[in-house]
């Protein structure tokens, strides 16, 4: 089997390919030949351990993430993850994956789906409230799928802010970085609006003044006690865009305007739609689509590079 | 992190050593600083995933077992699985296991338990009913836990016997291989008698005569439609040792004999309580041990080969 590091995951395919893949798992989310099983929970002490399965026709994988909150304290990594894609027709293992990457890809891709779709095809300005490991990878993907000139971001942390630099400065050099000194900031001067946070009240400003016209992609928010997105953004919006039914009872950042009749739940739908018929949607309207990824994703993101490293001859062959 | 191959797993420790830890293990699967929650099933058309998370205090491991009968048509292997070792501090993903190797490892190393506590300590001979991947493990390692000089050995496949015969020539040079015409003969020859295989119907014979006495050691059920175990042997026992409490509901060995009343509940004992009060026995009694192994196994497993391994700087090292 393979051993594919987060370097490799990263080298494996081009950000642009990377979002045409997710399109594909969008579609693929709905059709019977792929599910997810509900996730499982184990509770370790204060942490977290979930098992997450997608079975594909052809191949499956399983996700297996540890949430360790005290990590933090010690400056590691709170969320550590493995994926491992198994062969549909044998069950064969075929690949293990540094998770937190994988997903960290898919996650922007899935986004970048989000601005493929929603933006204008003209928006030059970006922003990024929460410039963390999401933040910086939605960044440096969203830079292909427009013509970014100029990012503007804001974090609380300036250990953040400093790894954000260096990875847009590597990954898109002719893409200006301008930092902000909050997220009001961020939103005033960008046409295309990401938030990446694990905020518990809304980091995007309540003000419709300042966010009419513009495309929102809210990645933060996976669980009810989580929210990104103010009440005022409602009432400038038909449609909101998701990528998972299941966002509905996680996220609170549905699950807060559906409870409180800021939306109903046919406003909600899901991107697919908007895939399958495209130019559906009116000129300079304000768009908000809201992502909370789903395991679907993670096997179309882990045969991606499976099938690219193969390619290659990329990542370390180990015999089990 | 390690990446354990089927290789490195066996030469990791000493049949001995194994056998002391799965007696920890045993002792502490009743600890309540370890546990197993219940597994979760996918089932991929007529294939089955399995999930099987086992938590300490010190470390974790996740063992994903896929379970495709359709391979047996391709002269692959039917169970094929993984497990994955975490730290308990930080969840970070610390080794990968063959899980198929560290499995047959830790069932052999129960089995031997068995029969540590429950057979004559002057035994000079071992039945082996099914000697696949497993039986031969168990036949090894049971050459360590007694001094037997002769194994007697039946299967139906010619292969099995090759493979049993080539393992055992070359882990036990000293010890007999004796070929047998049936299940009987192999009952009749041998003081302690090991069932491997899935058959639907008792393999071993339902003859009080030829069984009294004997330590029989029962491996291959565990699923409600198999059975090793015939009727006879509950009229000539007290008390049927068990390594798991799911094995009563799961196994057709303990299913059949409690829903025929040919066992009371009462009668059928954790294994651990023996190991806590040796010497608890009577001379020459006919025993039966049932064990289906559980997840605290795998991870006292996984925890053994990896601390070998890091003394010995033996398994690949990778990075994710």
């Amino acid at each position: 089997m393979r051993i594919l590091s987060s370097q490799v995951i990263e080298q494996a395919a081009t950000p642009t390919l990377w979002t045409d893949i997710m399109e594909l798992a969008l579609k693929a989310a709905a059709d019977q030949d792929y599910f997810t099983p509900n996730r499982m929970h184990v509770d370790i002490n204060d942490n977290t351990l979930l098992l997450m399965p997608a079975v594909g026709p052809d191949m499956f994988a399983t996700k297996l993430v540890s949430v360790f909150p005290g990590n933090s304290h010690h400056g590691k990594a709170v969320i550590n993850g493995t994926v491992l894609l198994n062969d549909g027709a044998t069950g064969e293992a075929l690949a293990l994956f540094n998770g937190a990457k994988l997903t960290a890809m898919r996650t922007a891709a899935v986004a970048c789906v989000g601005i493929r779709h929603l933006s204008d095809p003209l928006a030059t300005t970006l922003g990024i409230i929460g410039g963390g490991a999401q933040g910086r990878h939605i960044a440096w993907m969203a830079c292909h799928a427009r013509d970014f000139e100029r990012v503007y971001v804001y974090d609380r942390s300036p250990q953040v802010i400093g790894d954000f630099i260096s990875f847009m400065t590597e990954k898109c050099p002719n893409v200006d970085v301008a930092l902000c000194e909050d997220a009001q900031q961020v939103v005033v001067n960008s046409e295309v609006v990401v938030t990446a946070t694990t905020s518990p009240e809304p980091v995007i400003p309540n003000l419709e003044d300042l966010i009419v016209g513009k495309c929102f992609i809210c990645v933060g928010s996976y669980k009810p006690d989580m929210r990104e997105i103010p009440e005022s953004i409602f009432r400038l919006i038909d449609s909101v865009w998701i990528d998972a039914e299941h966002g509905k009872t996680e996220s609170g950042d549905l699950l807060f305007p559906l409870s409180n009749h800021l939306v109903s739940p046919e406003q909600i739908k899901h991107i697919s739609l908007l895939l399958n018929e495209p130019g559906a949607l009116g000129f300079r309207e304000t768009r908000l689509f809201k992502t909370v990824g789903e395991g679907t994703f993670d096997l179309f993101a882990a045969k991606l590079v499976y099938e690219k490293v193969r390619e290659g001859d990329l990542g370390e062959e180990v015999s089990l």
